[in-house]
C-alpha cells in the first residue's frame, strides 16, 4: 500500500511538471470544478479560474527540478496527499527559485486522479 | 466558510508550534492511532511512534517562526489542509533552518481537530 501510494505520487509529479514545463495549457485536464488552488496566498476556485491563473503567470518558459516527493494516503477513500519541494528555473534568469507545493489527489475514472487541493509557495530567504 | 477555514488553520498552527517549542511531549494529544507523519522522508505510523519521534529529535530547545499559513477545506467532511512555511531556530545555533510542513486536520469531538497527515521538510539551498 505504502509503495503504491509512493508510485502514484511520483508518477503524478512527473506528469504534472512535465505538462507545466512543456504544455501548460494541458494542466486544465488535471483539475475539476471542485478544485481549489492557493498560489502564493491567493485562493482560486474551480478548474476554469485555476487554468486561467496558471496560463497567465508572469513567466513563459520555465523548468521545474524536483528535490523531494513525500506521499501519504489521505482519509478520503483512495485519496493521496503529495508534498513536493524543488526549484523553478525561469528562462533568462540566472538564479532559480525554491518552492514547496502540495496536492490532494482524488481518484477519478479509469484509475486516474484529479487535483482537489493545490497549494504553492515560493521559499524565500 | 473560507474565513472559518483560515481561522481554524491559524489557530491550529499557533497551538501546534507553541506546544512544540514549550511542551513538546504534549503534541501527543494532537495525533491518533490512524495518523501518519513523514519527517524528512521517514514515514511514521500512529500516535505512539509519532510522539516518540518528535520527543527524540536531535535538538532540545527550539523556536518556530511562521512565515505563511495557507488553509483549504479538504474533501473529507469538515477536514482542513494547512500548509505552513517558516524557520526553525535551534538553541546555540546562529543561523536558522527554513522548513515547510503540511497538516491534514480531521474533526474530532467537541469542535477540536486531530492531525491525520503531517509532512515535514527542511528547505535546503
Amino acid at each position: 500500500m505504502e509503495e503504491q501510494v509512493e508510485m502514484v505520487g511520483k508518477a503524478f509529479v512527473d506528469h504534472y511538471y512535465h505538462l507545466f514545463d512543456n504544455n501548460r495549457a494541458a494542466l486544465v485536464s488535471l483539475y475539476q470544478p471542485t478544485s481549489t488552488l492557493t498560489f502564493e496566498g491567493q485562493q482560486i476556485l474551480g478548474v476554469d479560474k485555476i487554468s486561467n491563473k496558471l496560463n497567465n503567470l508572469p513567466f513563459d518558459q520555465c523548468r521545474h527540478v524536483i528535490s523531494t516527493i513525500d506521499s501519504q494516503p489521505s482519509s478520503s477513500t483512495g485519496g493521496i496527499l503529495v508534498f513536493v519541494s524543488g526549484c523553478l528555473q525561469l528562462q533568462g534568469e540566472e538564479h532559480h527559485l525554491r518552492f514547496s507545493q502540495m496536492f490532494h489527489l482524488i481518484p477519478a475514472l479509469q484509475g486516474s486522479f484529479f487535483v482537489q487541493n493545490d497549494i504553492f509557495r515560493l521559499n524565500y530567504g
